[in-house]
């Protein structure tokens, strides 16, 4: 692969300084960064030099939470009590969900987390080859794993526990480590307790990373007191899952003691600030659990409950909510909440190594903003307008492991038209009350 | 003027039952809507057809309150306490501003509210004039103020008042009605209740609105409460200022007792959430204004503190923020997020009779969103799609009395690049500490 250069821009490498590099440049050859700095005189040494005067260089964001299959179903119900619109709403329709409905579901959220700037996704679904198969064709990074829920006989248990353990096996480091996964039990209150260790078990055999929900709202925390005698973090960590990496999405509702013990053993939060908030859940600890240290990344969760995949808009929220939310408005500034989307979320699916900054050695996941645009004038603080001021739609270019995935705001790898035509047929099959 | 018709769009009309037209058309002469409905089949008559097909059409949007100078400071400071913030940063920068700064800051934020698809703002600043003529020559539809703060010895209050009334006297019903004005007292902390009672006396005399900021803060409340013995809402009553029709801003810190007076008067509030949330001055009791019949808008406030002026991320913020902050996922749903900032944003700035709904004698001031981007499928619920999943990105044309102001995303009446090279420069002029 030729050694390709990105000049002239602002570059935002989220480094341990948070150092942004005004006329810098970029370089990268196969699919890893070379050179991070200012823009050189001598450029005869790379075979492409791309001109990016006047814009924004940054790390591919990382969405830590979602289930991607599930934007077949934006906008079909909202405003509703949750449990409605779990049990008359969602449940009906995914039980009708094939391969063919999760094909087109996360071809739609692949198409709109490139366009929007998202290099790397998680998705805790069903039918995760198919998840996996246009993972690597779409040329994103993700760290997937099959949901299992275990309010079901011993047999589909087992059947299940088999899929997702085969399924993490055989895509853990495909294409080149782009796609990465983990192990899933659902949650506390979809998983009976033994189930939730052999699990965990399996995750220790794979020496794979745990996803979970986890203390979303209020109800299942009652929940899991009344079936457990025992608040869902304390019930996790008796179960052992902490002992694994883990990644618990939601963490909405937790106490003091239940802070420290995430803190103690290092587990990452998915943090869905505009999920928490369209389904009443309620609104996360954030500036708790960063004086405790706590890794807070940030997920989307479905276009179901969002309703879209921009992580832009996550970024925003989660600056401007505990602020507003605790009146003070110091909290949560805009250089966390940058390094909430790149650089934690690498952490929060054991990537850092790899991605979430822009630093030589690490993969060449990077996107381009146009900040031409009047929403980045007067061109100040580009991180203040990068987190306060933009949208995923001011996403021109983005490029993972070196490769160009978007080219002036079209996605290349995917044929947006086709899916959104497929998404639109699928949708119509559904049988609806 | 010729008749126009746009045909084959998805028509949000936003009138009594929020009706939905597919395959709709609108058609406008002079100015004015002369059909809604179903796209006919009969077109001679028109000497102008729109194909919109895919497109969604709907009202502009009506931002309820901001400071348009100010987006020469966007990103200017974050993240400080509000104190501060207005102290150390936005005031001495602010007193720096001449005619030029409000030029190139009110330019920019035109370019900005007319690309995101907002048609009518209300603006209350300083140097009015520049304001209005830019209103004027943008195409724009504006309900703009002179907002005087009376902490200033008795002649510079008088100057004020008489620049105020001069200002408000001499726009209001300029360029065919494109221009109304009021008149403001910036608020209670900032002016004595001797020179609110003077300023409300010339709205009578004048026959104009009232536009204030109330109760943004917790401080602002206990201040009022320390000087006069009385919060905010009976402060303002007393000086009888809800006697004229009044537009309050921000309205956050409120009692049971002072909603029910917001009602009985008949006062419109502007809420602006994200502004609210960033400086941490806290949420408002919305879901307490709307069942009391309030009629609740929404507004940016300035670029300063939100950091851009796309209302969409209000109306989706409004719909998003109330619902977790009280764990009901019910409260302001879709289509009354909708409302808010079209009809009930018409309502706010008293002109109702003319914006805000898509009826045949209202004035076309309308934007087409380019619905077949991926965030708008599968296309079930058109409106849930504009509050949840759309961005003012989407907007690809506007129309404001018939005339086109956005084409295809391209500002036709304003040099968009001209604006951001003299925003800069304005900006870089101003000494900083």
């Amino acid at each position: 692969m030729m050694k390709t250069i990105i000049i002239h821009a602002t570059v935002l490498t989220v480094n341990n300084t948070n150092e942004v590099i005004y006329d810098g440049a970029i370089a990268f050859e196969n699919g890893v960064l070379t050179y991070v700095g200012p823009t050189p005189e001598e450029l005869d040494t790379y075979g492409e030099v791309i001109d990016a005067q006047g814009r924004i260089v940054m790390p591919g964001l990382v969405n830590t939470h979602g289930h991607t299959g599930m934007s077949l179903l934006r906008g079909y119900a909202d405003d509703l009590p949750l449990q409605e619109w779990l049990e008359t709403k969602m449940w009906p329709l995914e039980a009708q969900f094939t391969e063919e409905h999760v094909r087109w579901g996360t071809s739609l959220s692949i198409v709109e987390m490139l366009k929007t700037g998202t290099t790397t996704f998680v998705d805790m679904y069903d039918h995760m080859d198919i998840v996996a198969e246009l993972t690597v064709a779409s040329g994103m990074r993700a760290r997937l794993c099959r949901g299992v829920i275990g309010l079901c006989p011993p047999e589909e248990q087992t059947r299940k526990l088999e899929e997702a353990s085969a399924f993490a096996a055989k895509w853990n480091g495909a294409a080149n480590g782009r796609v990465m996964t983990m192990m899933a039990p659902h949650g506390a209150y979809t998983c009976p307790p033994d189930y939730i260790e052999r699990i965990v078990a399996r995750a220790h055999e794979l020496d794979l990373p745990v996803h979970i929900h986890m203390s979303e709202t209020e109800w299942e925390v009652q929940q899991n007191v009344n079936d457990y005698g025992t608040r869902p973090v304390e019930h996790l960590e008796k179960l052992g899952v902490f002992n694994r990496p883990t990644l618990v999405a939601h963490a909405v509702h937790l106490t003091d003691e239940e802070l420290d013990t995430l803190a103690k053993y290092d587990v990452k939060v998915s943090h869905n600030p505009i999920s928490n908030l369209k389904l009443g859940s309620g609104i996360a600890r954030v500036p708790d659990m960063m004086e405790r240290g706590i890794c807070v990344s940030l997920g989307t969760d479905s276009s179901a409950s969002n309703n879209n995949l921009d992580l832009f808009e996550e970024m925003k929220m989660v600056a401007l909510l505990h602020k507003g939310h605790r009146q003070n408005p110091v909290l949560v500034p805009a250089t966390e909440a940058l390094r909430m989307a790149t650089i934690y979320g690498a952490e929060a699916v054991f990537m850092e190594d790899r991605i979430g900054s822009l630093e030589v050695g690490k993969q060449a996941d990077f996107i381009i903003l146009d900040s031409g645009r009047v929403f980045f004038h007067p061109s100040h603080d580009p991180i203040s307008h990068v987190v306060y001021a933009a949208s995923g739609r001011d996403v021109k270019d983005v490029f993972v492991q070196g490769v160009q995935l978007v080219k002036d705001g079209r996605c290349l790898t995917m044929d947006e038209e086709a899916v959104i035509e497929n998404a639109n047929r699928m949708f119509a099959r559904l049988e609806k009350k």
